[in-house]
């Protein structure tokens, strides 16, 4: 599967589950691996390989069957499926809802598989940004605190905890207000 | 000439043909080579070269004096002169009618001559990608058919014969709706 | 201190003047050194060199200690800070009011300190050039004089006399036109 | 702990048992990963991930501690350790017994810690290769199987199985012999 | 057909007829485009267009069914097949003796067919650039002309015409000359 | 003028003297700005820039005429006279010994002049890096310390001052045995 992962929601990790047990093994894909620190992409590619790893084995999945591996993207889209194959183990099945990852797979030996996923709307990163966003400060907030933790019941608990230690909260309300700044140099 | 001929339309096949009246030989530089299955690029250079010696070809011009060439992009502008003239043959004319264009080139031995484009809005990438994405698709439409294939009439046969070879307004509209797709990854 | 300098105005010499007040000596990194002649960067780094010299020279410090050093940028900002201190000479404090610099800085031995701009609104990259843009033309305006000239007020003399110099304003309005047309190339 | 890992051999499954006798976790880093198809690099980072995911399962190391990560290379070696970091979860301690990894290393807050390497003239990946491009091809050679099966005892079992697999040790001849071809294109 | 074509000879000119006697169209790949004024690489991307576009022309080929294409290089070896099928019309057939690309090939649903090539050991770039390093400067030397001019007939008259046109010779020997000084900067 | 400067000598030195005599102002590039911690390019661009500025300022040169400017490599040589010049002050001469500048730069309005260096075999970087990899190690060495800090004498001061500050001939000695070492990783 493949996926920014910016954060790993309980969407991914239920596709997780499903691949476990259609497939052998599962190859977590984190594109855009060179980006971080902007609010569309806030964590860095080794702080997502820690929250996937970690909601793995929260939910007691093996393991043993799991690689996570971080992709840079290519400029060039004809020539993605090549570098995306040259960074991670053979595989058979491309599970991807994407009509696009079709059309690029379909001159390929590839299976594309449509993954099925449930509240879409909500498990969903656009969605959970800025739900982290509007969270208010647990500090300065008077609102009341179920509300301004909402992003919290969206993604796995070794996620959410994890977001934490590193100050993400905050980290997502720094980038979205220095992104629309024009002067942010 | 320039152009990310996206796709390469009756306006480019006049400009082709005025060049080949005034000067020995064309050269076609095609810009953003390195981008394609992009709502904005949709189709690779090489899809690009052919569809353009095709249409080259279907309306009389003498191959012999054409050279067709992918560029790739250059982020500094200042140098982007540079790397043109360092993967084409030698010219002494460049035919734009961008003033950016023009500014670029001014400190350069080279002339920049302004084209004659006729019917501007019609002979347009963007407007023809937005014919071709509300194209009716063949079978499910319930539109005349007329209607649903405006685009073809704004480029050359043998280009709309080369994009529906490789099922072209299929990728457009796939394009339209995953660029847009915050989930794209 | 850092910037991208297009132009250098009154709010980043208040600035220099601020820190060599404060520090022994000043290091001006202009970033997206790469970038030129886009409406957003019009000014290659050469040109920003030129004008940064010229007026911290106009203003009367010390050349002998400032350092003025273009940068291109890194589209991995965890790693941007890493670039930064590989281009420029070793530096103690970064003086900047963007909390997201102070976010890449803090797990580095570096002192981020928060500079104080007045005239905000005035002295900033995007109200300058946009006063650039509506800039009437010297010889084809009938409006008076001093409003089409408002632009030159906010940054230093030896700035508005190079801009002139390389006809800056005229190659603002060709990229303000040219960046929206869908035909660049 | 860093490497190249073409391919993965006994040496280093040694240091991967120290590190998780001394440390909680264990992050391999797999450098060059952009390299493949080289004589010196001629594994891909996918096939590495495998080979090293399967040599530590055979040995039976607890996979939940370990992430294996491919990193493309740094031009600029200041900014190296950024890279690093952005792309891997979080480390305190860097096994290395390069020098010059230890120089990048010193002004942050990270330990460098000298593995102990045994028979580092055997297990040691450019004498592996020269055993592999040595090694008799089954069919066509006379010489004994033992000797030209030497590469073998110095990889773990599950990577010799695995370079067997992808018909390695022809790989490696082929691009022995095309490298040193001055007319590869 | 690929080859870097520094310069492109008589033998390229064979395989290119070969081709087209097997094959509707040929198309050229002009590989390392990027690279130029190298001794390696001694002409630019454009230069080597012409140079094969006028080969072509002067043994009566039918440029109508040529396509000529520079490709920058990919250092992703594994992604190289896709970068050239995504900057080339399709094709069925790759041309090529060269065992390397045989292997990238092979996943693909491409025909790799062996070429062959007369003379091999003078029709070669590496010997033709040696040649004309060694060539007798016209006005300066005392050695009979003939001797001097060897390289002339291993390439088409239409290559030797242009490379004397922008003083390829002479470029050749600076080339030679500043590559291997250690302080070219 | 443009170098590498690793390091800056008293060639250089000279050099910057006998331009500002003759020219209004001096920009001294340094080449292969992204290059650091390798054997052949030691120091960092920021370290390079402070090295050059003290020198110029210790002999008494006056730095509001002196520009110092790191420039990245451009792998495309054509286009490498475009990217100098998008990153430095506009300027009319082009001091360089080197033929393939000349060549480079013959088709722009640049006049490119020869530069006279005294002692070229001592004032060479290639020849103070090597004399620095030998000099005996202040401590441990029982060589005559004459000797031994051979490589001090051709530089000045002020570079050599800043080396020692910053360990750089131990740098040197690392980078050497690492270079050449085939496990660097």
């Amino acid at each position: 599967m493949i996926g920014r992962f910016q954060p790993f929601h309980k969407g991914h990790l239920q596709l997780s589950k499903q691949i476990l047990r259609e497939c052998n093994e599962l190859i977590i894909a984190i594109g855009s691996a060179q980006f971080n620190y902007i609010y569309k992409d806030p964590f860095t590619a080794g702080e997502r390989v820690l929250m996937i790893h970690a909601a793995l084995l929260e939910s007691g999945l093996d393991l043993a069957k799991c690689y996570i591996i971080p992709i840079a993207n290519d400029e060039n889209n004809a020539r993605w499926l090549g570098q995306l194959k040259s960074m991670v183990p053979h595989f058979d099945v491309l599970y991807s809802g994407n009509e696009f990852v079709k059309v690029l797979a379909q001159q390929q030996p590839i299976r594309v598989k449509k993954p099925f996923f449930s509240k879409k709307d909500d498990y969903n990163g656009t969605n959970i940004r800025r739900h982290m966003a509007a969270a208010a400060s647990v500090i300065s907030s008077t609102k009341p605190r179920r509300k301004s933790q909402n992003w919290k019941r969206l993604v796995p608990n070794a996620v959410s905890r994890l977001i934490e230690e590193i100050d993400g909260v905050n980290r997502i309300k720094i980038l979205l207000k220095s992104d629309s700044n024009p002067q942010r140099w």
